[in-house]
């Protein structure tokens, strides 16, 4: 079907652009002065190294094509069947641009530094054509494959896939995809597997104080924790996204291209393309105890879901409850771990509810302002007054990763999010305890958003405020 | 010259495609049913005010305009005169997409968070004519306006722009483009400031052993620290981004396009809009005393640079020194604003020197699987050979945050990076003291980055490895 839909655009396009086709967009555009490939600006400190790379990324720049040109539509692709249970028959994600014949993905890898890398590529540090030695590279723990990788998985309630915003085989490439090497396709790997020592002062603290225990494997002596982690870089299947948020593809599509400024004509000019890999932050995966018991029946699983907050996980801020809940989760999952089971802590790259910094810290303003003061009965109000919405983080892809894992039930949930449990319950996984943050490790100017998330419908066991209640807990003045 | 390049541009496409012109891009493609917007998928959870907002974004979307067609070309944007000295004269960033003819900018807000509120837009949850409420957001702090602002502060060693990569009027849209506002413009902040209590273990342990003070001002009774930070978004200048690289505004504009995979073909169609906000992460300011001697002569500075390092800054990973430099230059900003100057912590989202943690991680299993083990001596080729370049951070945009601030002269610098120090030296801010991180912060798995990186040119007062004293210092092996 997806191949009938693609040759019908390409008949369409074909007519209404014939006249198009023999004339290249850019072929009134190179001779203006600000777009000459005719040599770079002299600068002292170039080596003849970056001046050799800048002379051949000059030559690969001579014939740029605009994705939205339509006669781009007939390029081959190499075939993708999303969900299919073998690696050769799901064939491998090809964004890179080493051979656009190969491509089958709009955009291309590392999120948002793939902006980085132009600049690199730019100035003439790295050569357009760098293909990376994988030497060594492979996962330092195996993941995978579970069933949940392919559509055989699927489960109504979450629709037809468990997986539509990462590869599951994006870890394994260079593995399962040999033949494809061999025959010089560039793929990358879009997940990464390694294994750490952490150290934390909470955690020493905690040792301190006889919460935590020295085992010798995984709290040292040197009170390091070991710890297996995994960078996951998304990977977005169109179709199934739209299906999570109850759209058509269509208006995926053209949502994606028209709010972000126009990002990606191929969103729009080329549906027979059904991956996309979007310009944003990976997501991080800490694993605590032996990695070859995920998903295994009877093995306890605990699990912390964090959105990222920069002003508290690395600088302790202290209007709301992220790091301490966080380090919580983390002894949590030490603890399981240390029982024999597992503890995950997955990291996702949305700073200020997906709203990002900028917006959070003028919401901050806004509600130690207002009339009254900070308070936890106006706590999402204000959010919705500055950015439109409470909240942009969506949970609607968050399991994603835990079905990666494997996780098919989570003993205990570190986490009072009715969004986080209803996406996650919702995907099929079970959920048996969910663990609140302790009463102590709230601080003082958290209390606004804790109590107003609470009323809102965070899980607690404690009693909900009404109206009145909600009033009466304030935060600091922006002054104090 | 920027209107008659535009003008000749326009002149150029409109003879190129005359035929174009009359059939949009799109008139082909809307009877797809992939892209046909009529009706949204059912979904049982979907409320009154989602589906209002599906359906006019529907009505939105039936009209789009890819933004490679070359009749885009004729719109009207926003004069806009970068390095300007008055806001009037320098006229605001509008990267909004309320009215196409307002826009002077390619690209959208928030950096790589523009991606999540297209989803929020596209699955109904944002109307997309909303328009932020800003009562109340207003910097909480005055910064500027400094003569670093505009070209006149211009200094040859740095190009002709000391601010090329933000806006230096994004914290105060509200109030210096007042008349904008009143004329219906959709003028965003792309900065924000506001206050805070930040409170850090390792702070706490500071003040146990005696290295820093409870003075009730910068470090209150509570050992609560209280700080003023700023939220920075990316906006580029790119001729001025691309005199930075010695590169042509041209060059930056094609591999920008080509290396992202196609992102904006706007880069190569509308050399007339000269502002790009890239989807890529913020920059945070962490500001310790009193903000309005931020710049003075005489006036103590102590400013660590930092780029983002997920695995340290928030889970304290032992192979590299990146939270225990930060709580360093976090400690030494507080002695100095004790002592009535500024401290000034900046973090940068530069993960993985901007490769990502996905490259990140497959560096760490090379290194620490080659033969030999992980080694000193290798420590910068084994990135090189996976990467393609040993680092991507390219410091060349960095210091533009300082001349936001209006730092003149930084007395204790706290980085041995060279890159750091050449880039910022080099823009024309004095460098007093470098402070190296004390020997006692450094985990021993760290040692084999820091020795590394001293043969290589780090600052350090210590005697450099040679070759062999290098192969000497080895790191842990994986299962270890």
């Amino acid at each position: 079907m997806e191949r009938g839909l693609g040759s019908k655009l390409d008949e369409l396009i074909a007519s209404s652009f014939k006249d198009h086709l023999t004339k290249p967009p850019l072929a009134g555009i190179k001779d203006l002065s600000i777009l000459s490939s005719g040599g770079t600006m002299s600068n002292s400190k170039t080596t003849d190294k970056v001046q050799e790379a800048r002379e051949s990324n000059q030559v690969r720049y001579s014939h740029l094509v605009l994705t939205s040109h339509p006669g781009q539509i007939r390029h081959k692709t190499t075939p993708l069947s999303w969900g299919a249970k073998s690696p050769s028959e799901r064939g491998p994600v090809v964004a890179t641009l080493t051979n656009p014949d190969h491509r089958n993905a709009i955009g291309t890898h590392s999120g948002s530094y793939t902006v980085y890398r132009a600049l690199a590529t730019a100035a003439g540090f790295l050569p357009a054509e760098h293909r990376p030695d994988l030497t060594n590279t492979a996962p330092a723990e195996s993941i995978g494959p579970h069933t949940s990788w392919w559509a055989a998985g699927r489960s109504e309630a979450s629709g037809s896939h468990k997986i539509v915003s990462l590869d599951p085989w994006g870890a394994v490439v260079a593995d399962v995809f040999k033949d494809y090497f061999k025959q010089g396709y560039d793929i990358r790997p879009s997940i990464a597997v390694t294994k750490a020592h952490i150290s934390m002062f909470e955690l020493n603290d905690a040792v301190a104080k006889g919460r935590l225990k020295v085992d010798g494997n995984i709290i040292l002596e040197s009170l390091d924790v070991t710890v297996s982690k995994a960078a996951v870089d998304p990977v977005w299947y169109l179709p199934g996204v739209a299906e999570r948020f109850g759209i058509t593809e269509g208006e995926l599509r053209k949502a994606m291209f028209h709010e972000t400024g126009g990002m990606f004509p191929e969103l729009i000019t080329r549906p027979d393309l059904k991956v996309f890999l979007p310009p944003i932050g990976s997501t991080s995966v800490y694993l605590f105890g032996d990695v070859t018991k995920l998903g295994k029946p009877g093995v306890e699983h605990t699990v912390r879901v964090h959105d990222e907050c920069n002003g508290s996980d690395v600088f302790g801020s202290d209007i709301c409850t992220c790091r301490p809940y966080l380090v919580h989760g983390i002894e949590e999952a030490i603890k399981t771990a240390q029982k024999g089971g597992i503890g995950a802590i997955v990291y996702y790259r949305k700073e200020g509810r997906a709203l990002g910094e900028v917006t959070k810290f003028l919401v901050y303003n806004a509600r130690k302002r207002q009339q009254g003061g900070d308070s936890a009965a106006t706590y999402f109000h204000r959010t919705e007054c500055v950015a439109g919405v409470q909240d942009m983080r969506f949970q609607e892809l968050m399991p994603d990763v835990l079905h990666w894992l494997g996780i098919k039930r989570i003993d205990r949930l570190v986490s009072m999010s009715d969004m986080k449990y209803n996406a996650i319950t919702g995907s099929g996984i079970e959920v048996g305890e969910r663990v609140s943050i302790p009463d102590d490790m709230i601080p003082k100017d958290a209390r606004v958003e804790m109590e107003a998330k609470k009323a809102a419908g965070y899980f607690t066991k404690d009693q909900i405020l009404d109206e009145k209640g909600l009033e009466k807990v304030k935060g600091r003045a922006l002054d104090e």
